[in-house]
């Protein structure tokens, strides 16, 4: 029976590293949305052929759990497929592969295909007339927890601010996927990474932020080394936040 | 007669592309260090071996200049040589092409090998006995000015500033080249991006800057759509300002 997922290879480029010689997980995170990307282009629902529909791909939830990460210059696979379809999302699975099959992490993620013009998702099962529904692999799971609802109380605390740029937007004008990543790993001090590495990261996308919003990340410690985040946006001249991410980040020493 | 030169295939990634659809020239820049590394490394003078003797390759200028980006998913080739190798330096050029040998750009840098204790250049010719002279190209030209001397007056005014996060960071703990280039472009509205695109980016690294370190960006309008640029740090605690980079960002509407 052929297979329905791919696999892709990438190297751990030497400026995708970190000071401790393993690729950024916002690098990484660049590499599950490109596997992701190819496969479904690969099957013919891809970006290419949603646009012709006037829609898009939207990535509404990503958990990453990993066990180490590739080291500079190492070649990895990332092999994904489809898990389930349900009517206005889909699960997508990864896995991060070395070369000689050692296992680096596991990824689970959440999509929508969503019209254009209105942003509202579109139904799943009416994209190429159904025929996407045959690629899932129900049975084909990773050993790793779905994102979960990241619960945020009064006590967090604003951990920090940034105004969106230019280099913070995607093709669409909006608050790229990775930089949220990124500006939330960056709320992190040198000697949190010095002592400790990222072993679960999770990202739920709430709403889209824009050129000149000012993003603010409200942060709570929940257990040793377990924070919850929350990313609320104030529009230009507003005092106005609404949220648009939340977030989790768990550290280990190990 | 063998050539000197390698050709690297990279993709303008979609999360790489700006909201033009065009790949940013950060990105850009580190395709052309990676080609530099990938073709150091091929002759046996990278990194790696330069580790073995204590040393590391540091990039001092780079120049490039842009006639159209890689646009959204298109494939495309660095081509990169040595022009010539002088004692305490390097000239490297590139050429970008589409697969079809259309030229994109060009790009020239300046490189030096550093002992990586005392930071100070060492002899280019004394590195693998001199033989990495054999490598040069000095027939091989880019039709493109030099990097050039990027001079400030004290019109020159604060257009933004960052501290230097987890995410700015390379592997040795000094923030990453490409990052700088990342700031830099930040330093321009949504609205000149618009407008413009880049013809001309240059960029100069004069001193390393660490975790924590303020970064100052001045700004200087030299003439319509060109833009000279000083970056200054100031240490944690401290309000004394040290110039670590200069840049030159030249737009163009065409």
């Amino acid at each position: 029976m052929e297979s329905n997922s791919s696999k892709y290879e990438f190297m751990a480029e030497p400026f995708h590293c970190d000071f401790n010689h393993h690729l950024f997980l916002g690098h990484l995170g660049n590499h599950l949305l490109n596997a992701s990307d190819f496969h479904s282009s690969e099957h013919g629902f891809g970006v290419v052929y949603l646009n012709t529909i006037n829609s898009t791909w939207v990535l509404s939830r990503l958990a990453i759990e990993m066990s180490e990460m590739p080291g500079e210059y190492e070649m990895f696979t990332v092999e994904t497929w489809m898990e389930n379809i349900y009517r206005f999302f889909t699960n997508r699975n990864f896995v991060i592969e070395g070369l000689d099959g050692k296992v680096y992490g596991y990824g689970r993620s959440v999509w929508a295909v969503i019209n254009k013009n209105t942003r509202q998702p579109i139904d799943l099962l009416s994209v190429m007339d159904g025929t996407i529904n045959k690629y899932i692999m129900p049975e084909r799971q990773v050993p790793i927890d779905k994102p979960s609802r990241v619960k945020m109380s009064d006590a967090a605390k604003v951990a920090g601010s940034v105004v969106a740029k230019y280099c913070d937007l995607d093709l669409n004008g909006h608050v790229n996927s990775v930089k949220y990543i990124e500006h939330v790993l960056d709320l992190f001090s040198m000697a949190t990474y010095k002592k400790n590495r990222i072993q679960r990261f999770e990202i739920a996308y709430v709403a889209e932020s824009h050129y000149g919003d000012t993003l603010t990340f409200y942060r709570e410690e929940m257990a040793e080394n377990e924070f919850n985040i929350a990313i609320k946006k104030s529009e230009p001249g507003s005092d106005e936040q609404v949220e648009v991410c939340r977030s989790k980040v768990k550290f280990v020493n190990d």
